[in-house]
């Protein structure tokens, strides 16, 4: 078995005694760092540096060079399977990402492979395999992917969208096609997943960013099943250690019974729901990861603070809490705000474990 | 009192007996009718239309000559209020509302007037006046605003958002001057509210778009305090007459309860919570507006048809539900679609009002 020389990150999300909360920050490695702006400055652009490994690996690790982050997560996109399939992924300035060649047809769907993720995604399992060593078994790596709901929104609508017009078309008037599409992407979600851990991810988490733009019955059809088809098919220890998965549903705060029956291991939850009434609703379950809302992180280093007491005060005495934030870190932030809140957690919840 | 020729819509919005359940469609006036869109070609742009009176007139009555519609809605912008306080609105091509001065300063915030809505406003007065003469008394018309807290986020954001960061950070860096502006657009919307009330609608509704982008707390603290003070502010009766009021907030799904608290009449429903809970949880103190997926419409005849019967199954028996979409109806929706639309809501409702 792997030693960590802090483990805490995965003993909350398996529910086990930790001395203090954990806590790491989505997009904790991003553009509100100015040794990120830096690398990114001279390698070009955002994919310049999640195809390279080592850049990759490098501001993977900024953030825990300032904070006493409790786990590191891979530097990449959740659009890079999307991309491995050919669509081409490319960005626009201010714009977010977009696709050259979105999906628009049954034959469109049928013709889309699955990647090999030691062959197309291969810079990423570089990534990963390099973080790993630098981490030098400091604290554990995360991998991710996004949802196949929310992939499917980007291959679909070509980008960001507001309304999901063309997904929700798709879903409504040729279902049929939608679910080839999601359970094709699903199939490459796990495998993409199994080649992170294979290659040094110690846990896993799936963003579903766009799951909660659907309504209770189609979540569940078009988001909730395809996680768990996913969890069915992830590798849930390797080489003997535990391998946790946490699904992220944004604005799924109402469905929380629903995923956590998916056999996940923790919860992302954002700030839209207090953290007490999650703990009591599906607390004997499964870990909760979250939930303050980015935006506390603009406030004085005494609201900082207070808002960090209150939601580990929600969550009360118990093991099964990873701090996080409800969403990405603002890129606007300043640095020593999320240090304030990264030391605020460790220091005011060790009460909470005796 | 005035007499309606069809008041099921006032009648469901305070629980009382029915013959078939009431429907509506947000936008109902709007770019998916041909009609709109040739109004909107000669008057040039959608603030022309909506300061004409005759042409704002014209686009509010187009769809209920096309629909059994149960209720007219002002054609208006949520905007209004901000642009009469001298904030300039604007709007470019495909990028949604904008304003030229947006709000920056504790300064910018006392300096703000409180239009009369006789004068600045007097546009929004006309319509309602030349609306309420042309529908004859056929079907009640509907005024509105948006909540307070939506209509700050444009006044400081400058225009849409995706992440809110500007008035985040005011919320968290500067809450009292938040606090002071939330008050101060509180206070010109009951005026504004009252006034369309003095000129003839019938019922309001009160817009939230954005309070659901708030944690729990904030949204209490930031956006429902202050919808809770234009409830308590409003004009409940007018000449004998019940003018119920409907609070909306999208994404609220979690907070109906305390929505409900208000003293409101009705809450409008987005999609993403069952009708069955929201009855379950709030529907002994309030009506139920919604709340059916837009995308819905984008289905086949028979799949609409079925929803509006799962929606209606739902809600079950009782008084108390208004039909509508749970957000504006999507502007490249075949019009002959919301008709199915209307005609089942009434077709499979009359069952349940024996």
């Amino acid at each position: 078995m792997t030693t960590l020389k802090n483990d805490r990150y995965i003993r909350a999300l398996l529910k086990q005694p930790v001395d203090a909360t954990p806590v790491w920050m989505m997009r904790q490695a991003g553009r509100y760092l100015p040794e990120y702006k830096a690398v990114r400055k001279e390698a070009g652009d955002f994919m310049a540096v999640c195809t390279n490994p080592e850049l990759a690996c490098e501001v993977t690790l900024q953030p825990l060079r300032r904070f006493k982050l409790d786990a590191a997560i891979l530097f990449s996109d959740i659009l890079t399977i999307p991309d491995a399939m050919g669509l081409g992924l490319y960005f626009e300035a201010g714009e977010g990402p977009k696709f050259k060649h979105p999906i628009k047809s049954l034959a469109d769907v049928k013709k889309l492979p699955n990647p090999d993720p030691e062959i197309e995604l291969k810079y990423v399992m570089d990534a990963v395999r390099t973080i790993r060593k630098n981490l030098k078994g400091s604290v554990p790596l995360i991998g991710f992917s996004g949802s196949p709901w929310t992939l499917a929104t980007y291959m679909i609508e070509g980008g960001s969208s507001k309304a999901f017009t063309k997904i929700k078309k798709m879903a409504f008037a040729e279902p049929q096609t939608l679910h080839l599409l999601l359970d094709k992407v699903a199939d490459s979600v796990i495998t993409y997943l199994n080649a992170q851990i294979a290659a040094g991810a110690q846990s896993v988490m799936i963003f579903d960013t766009w799951g909660g733009v659907l309504s209770p019955r189609d979540y569940k059809l078009f988001s909730l099943q395809y996680m768990e088809k996913i969890v069915a098919g992830l590798t849930r220890e390797y080489e003997g250690n535990k391998v946790p998965v946490t699904l992220f549903t944004k604005n799924g705060g109402m469905w929380l019974e629903s995923i956590a029956a998916t056999g996940c291991d923790a919860l992302g939850l954002d700030w839209t729901i207090d953290i007490a009434d999650a703990k009591a609703r599906v607390g004997d379950k499964v870990a909760l990861q979250g939930n303050m809302d980015p935006s506390v992180l603009y406030a004085s280093k005494e609201r900082i603070e207070q808002e960090v007491q209150d939601i580990l005060a929600g969550f009360g005495a118990g093991e099964g809490h990873v701090f996080n934030l409800g969403h990405g870190i603002h890129l606007d932030v300043p640095p020593e705000n999320a240090g304030y809140f990264v030391d605020a957690v460790h220091k005011y919840s060790k009460q909470y474990h005796k």
